[in-house]
């Protein structure tokens, strides 16, 4: 059985998809491509990803594409198998639990903080747009400290809801915003919880990089 | 049992999941908001839904807020007790597919659509981000009459993926966008493939509409 993710391992998207291998106790190979234009050619669009994005898994053959689809078919074939890590629960109303704050982590969370991070990514930039995705987190992280009240994590036991906030989030930090988070308690306390984890610990520390 | 569906009967978000429940076979109530003003409200926000949206979903007491989080629950909790429609297929690398699809919906299609509909739901409007809008849905549907090519669905057969395309899309035909769709064979194809369905027909006709 060969795992192999394919993008740059830096990346956030490709980070949460090794925070999941990881925590299920799978081992898995890093591919990478050589350039940005690899990602745009005709083969890699037919093949690989339509949209020309990273990263994708490649399974024993079983190919697939998008982060959160990703780790929804790693834990949906292999939680359990290794080690005792439950990341969706199996309980039906548990488990809608976690698939809503996957999607409130898709719409409220990622979609702003990803509009503030800009900067990093890009040289021409739009200041404006910068400014709405920290106006936008700051309402966000001012949900989230009052849904984080009493409780360690988002559905109260950590999960993979909690998990695809890692890698993102700490591009914020090392570039020096950690502050949005350090200054709300509850998010405060939560963001140790979700990044104390051995796994997290290891990846971040085998890909050092700012972005 | 009672499932009841809050949300305003012709918002696409509530359509989703009115066409997720009538696939399944089920019988559900719809309850709705006064006005904007009461999903704002502190109350609204501390019990229903905590970033002040609709629709939200309570079942027999379980409360459940976020569409595609509404939808997948309803599956997994419903699906093949009522009928034998299936939204996602219990083998895991089919849904994963679904999975990947859902995931297309939400960053490439409802992302970019849902900016070039910015004219119908708001008075002033910022032409820049239409135009954005409308240039992505473009190369989105570029690439979803390549991925259509001999297919009559995403996945090849029909699939929660599919469905949650119809509500939004079908504002862009009332609104003299299907043009978009039409010109495209493939997708063409499968625009009439995923609304034939009678479900589909009684929501839309229930509940009329511009948007």
């Amino acid at each position: 059985m060969t795992i192999t993710v394919f993008g740059y391992p830096t990346s956030p998207y490709s980070r949460m998809v090794y925070y999941v291998l990881k925590e299920l106790g799978l081992s898995y190979e890093i591919s990478q491509p050589n350039n940005d234009e690899e990602i745009k050619t005709p083969e890699y669009l037919a093949t690989k990803h339509p949209f020309g994005k990273i990263p994708y898994l490649d399974d024993d053959g079983f190919h697939i594409y998008e982060t959160r689809a990703i780790a929804r078919y790693l834990v949906n074939k292999y939680q359990g198998i290794k080690n005792s890590t439950v990341l969706i629960p199996p309980d039906v109303q548990k488990a809608a639990l976690v698939e809503q704050f996957i999607s409130v982590e898709i719409s409220y969370y990622t979609q702003s903080l990803y509009k503030m991070l800009i900067p990093l990514t890009h040289i021409e930039i739009d200041l404006k747009l910068v400014n709405e995705g920290r106006e936008e987190l700051e309402k966000t992280l001012d949900v989230y400290e009052k849904l984080l009240e009493g409780k360690d994590y988002l559905t109260g036991e950590f999960s993979l809801a909690d998990l695809l906030h890692v890698p993102l989030t700490s591009i914020a930090f090392s570039a020096g915003e950690g502050d949005l988070w350090n200054k709300r308690p509850n998010v405060s306390r939560w963001w140790k919880n979700i990044t104390e984890r051995e796994s997290w610990k290891i990846i971040s520390t085998e890909n050092k990089s700012t972005q």
